[in-house]
C-alpha cells in the first residue's frame, strides 16, 4: 500500500495534527475526542454550523471551518461515521448560544449519529440533510440519495447567512432550500484505497469507467466503457438536468470537483465541457468552482454539480469566506 | 489512457478555455500565442512578472496569475517548454512600461526559450532562474539543479514587491535571494501518465519509490523500498537541510506540495512530520502552505521545499495575493 503513513491506526490523528498545525491561525484541532473548530470564539447570538463524516474526502469538511462558513467539523475514520461523543463535544465548544445547524450527508451511520448528538446536545439545533446525488436511489451506505460535493456548497451559503445573523430555523429553511437547487453525478476512472482494508476497494478495466460513482467507490449506475469528455459530461449533465429540470435562462453555479487523483488541467477541460452543455440548455453559469474540494482518497474521477441560483444565492456565495480551503473577498 | 480528453492534440486549449471561463473575474486567456494575463491592466510603472513552462504542473503557473503575484503565464504543452512568441507577446500585453521580471525553472527548453524572448520582446527584462531541488546536479532536462515547487514561493514574494512598487533591479535581487534561500526534494510512488506518450513515464514496483524524483517524473537519488512517512520525510528534510544549513532559530517557510495524486489528508501527515523534524533542528516553522500547488499530472507523491525566512521575506509572504489558485489577506 502506497501511502505517506507511520502507522494505519493513527493516519487520522497524525494528518488532523498537521492540519492544525499547517492552519493554526484559523482553527484549533481537538484530539479527544476529535473536532476541528474556528480559532475565534463563535459571536454570541450567532447560530453554530457544524458538519462531519468519514475522513478520506479532505479537504471537506474540515479545511471548510472558519469565519463564513462551518464553526466545527467532527472527521470520523477513513469512510468512517464520526461518532455522537465528537459533535456534541464541538457543538458546546462553539455554541454562541443560539443553537446549532448540522449539516449531514446522506449516509446511515452520519445520520443516526448526528440524530443521536442532536438529542443529546444542549440546546436548540435542526438538521439539513445533503442529498444532491442524482445517480442512484439507495446506495451501499444510503437510503435514499447519497449526499456529495453539493455539501460544501449548502456550508458555504449557509454559512455566508449564518454570519450575516440569520437564525436557526431561516438557516435550516435556506439549506433546505440550496439542497432542493442542487444535484450532482459523479463518474470514477479507478479505485480509491482506504488505508485500513490495504487494497482497492473496486477494480475497473483500463478501458472502463464507474458511471454514478459514490465518494466512497459505491457502485453508481452502471459500468461502461471509456468515452471522449464530452460524452461523459453529457452524461452526467444531462442526468443533472432531467433531475433539476431548471427553467431556460436561470443562473446556475458549476462546480467541477476532483476526486482526488486526476490533474487539474483535466477537470478545468471538463469544466469548458459543461460550460457548453449548459450554455447550449439556455443556462446562465453565472459562478463556477473548479478543483478537488470532495474528494475520494486518491480516486480519479470527477463529479459535475449544478445549483439554481437566485440574487440571494449568488449574493451568499460571493460572501467573503475565509476558511483553509476555501477563501474570497476580504 | 483514462483522461478526461476529447483529442489528445486539443487537451492544452479546452482546458486552458475552462480556465479562463472559469475564473473570467481574474484572467483573461489568449490562445493564439497561448498565454494568460490578468484581467486588470498593468498598472503603468509596474514591473511586469511573467513565467512558465510546460503544462501538467497545475495550478503553477497560470493559477498564480493575479493581483500580488504574475502578471502572466505561458504554458507549453504537457510537459513542453512554451516558446518565445508566448512569451513575447504576454510581455507585450503586460507592460507597464517598467521592465519585465523572468521568473524561469532550471530546464533547458525553458532556459533557453525565455532567453530567446528577453532578447527580442520590447523593453527591459531580468530572469530569475529557480533551482530549488537538492536531489540531483544536472538531470534528463537540466544542467545543474532543477526547479520545482520552490518556484511559487519566488513568484508570491517578488509578486509582492512589485505589486509595492519595487524596480526590475531590486525585483531580480529579491528573486535571486528567495533561490538563495530555498531549498525542496520530492518523492514519487507512482508515475504521471503524458497524454500524447499514452503510458506511464517509468514503472515502480508495488513496494518501491523514486527518491529525488523530478516534476516530469525524471529520476532521482535512487529507487528504494517503502519506508514509513517519518523516514521519508527525514530523508527529503535531511538532504534540504544539509544543503541549505540554516542557523538553529531559523524562521522558515514550510512547504508540502503534493504532486496530484496523493490525497490531502497524507499531505497533511507529511507536513505533521517535517514540522517536527524541523523543529528538532532548532528550527521555528513561521509559516506553511499544504496542497497540490506544482503537480506532475496524476503522480502519486509529494516535495517538501524550505525557505529560510526574514522580517522582509515573512511580509511579502503574507501580502495580499488574489488568483485563481492562492488567496490569502483582503
Amino acid at each position: 500500500m502506497k501511502k505517506f503513513i507511520n502507522d494505519v491506526d493513527n493516519i487520522l490523528v497524525e494528518s488532523l495534527a498537521g492540519f492544525g498545525r499547517a492552519h493554526a491561525d484559523l482553527v484549533e484541532v481537538s484530539l479527544d475526542p476529535m473536532f476541528v473548530r474556528r480559532r475565534e470564539p463563535t459571536r454570541p447570538g450567532k447560530v453554530a454550523l457544524i458538519s462531519g463524516g468519514g475522513s478520506g474526502h479532505e479537504p471537506l469538511h474540515a479545511g471548510f471551518v472558519g469565519h463564513g462558513m462551518l464553526d466545527a467539523a467532527c472527521p470520523g475514520h477513513v469512510f468512517t461515521s464520526p461518532t455522537p461523543d465528537q459533535m456534541i463535544a464541538a457543538a458546546a465548544a462553539v455554541s454562541g448560544g443560539a443553537g446549532t445547524l448540522w449539516i449531514v450527508k446522506n449516509y446511515a451511520g452520519d445520520v443516526m449519529n448526528f440524530e443521536m448528538a442532536a438529542e443529546m446536545a444542549e440546546g436548540e439545533s435542526a438538521s439539513v440533510l445533503v442529498v444532491d446525488d442524482v445517480a442512484v436511489e439507495d446506495s451501499s451506505f444510503t437510503t435514499g440519495r447519497r449526499g456529495v460535493a453539493g455539501t460544501m456548497i449548502v456550508e458555504k451559503i449557509t454559512g455566508a447567512a449564518a454570519e450575516a445573523g440569520a437564525d436557526l430555523s431561516a438557516l435550516k429553511a435556506l439549506g433546505d432550500d440550496v439542497v432542493a437547487r442542487t444535484r450532482s453525478m459523479g463518474v470514477a476512472f479507478t479505485s480509491c484505497l482506504v488505508p485500513a482494508a490495504g487494497s482497492p476497494t473496486f477494480t475497473l478495466e483500463h478501458d472502463e469507467m464507474e458511471m454514478g460513482v459514490g465518494i466512497h467507490g459505491e457502485p453508481g449506475r452502471r459500468r461502461e466503457k471509456l468515452a471522449p469528455a464530452r460524452a461523459i459530461a453529457e452524461q452526467m449533465t444531462g442526468a443533472i438536468l432531467q433531475d433539476l429540470a431548471p427553467a431556460k435562462g436561470q443562473e446556475v453555479l458549476l462546480h467541477v470537483n476532483g476526486f482526488g487523483g486526476t490533474p487539474l488541467m483535466e477537470l478545468y477541460l471538463m469544466f469548458e465541457q459543461a460550460s457548453a452543455i449548459l450554455a447550449d440548455r439556455g443556462l446562465k453559469v453565472a459562478r463556477s468552482l473548479v478543483g478537488n474540494y470532495t474528494t475520494s482518497l486518491e480516486m480519479a474521477g470527477c463529479s459535475v454539480t449544478v445549483t439554481a441560483l437566485d440574487a440571494r444565492l449568488t449574493e451568499l456565495w460571493d460572501a467573503p469566506v475565509h476558511t483553509p480551503a476555501l477563501r474570497a473577498g476580504r
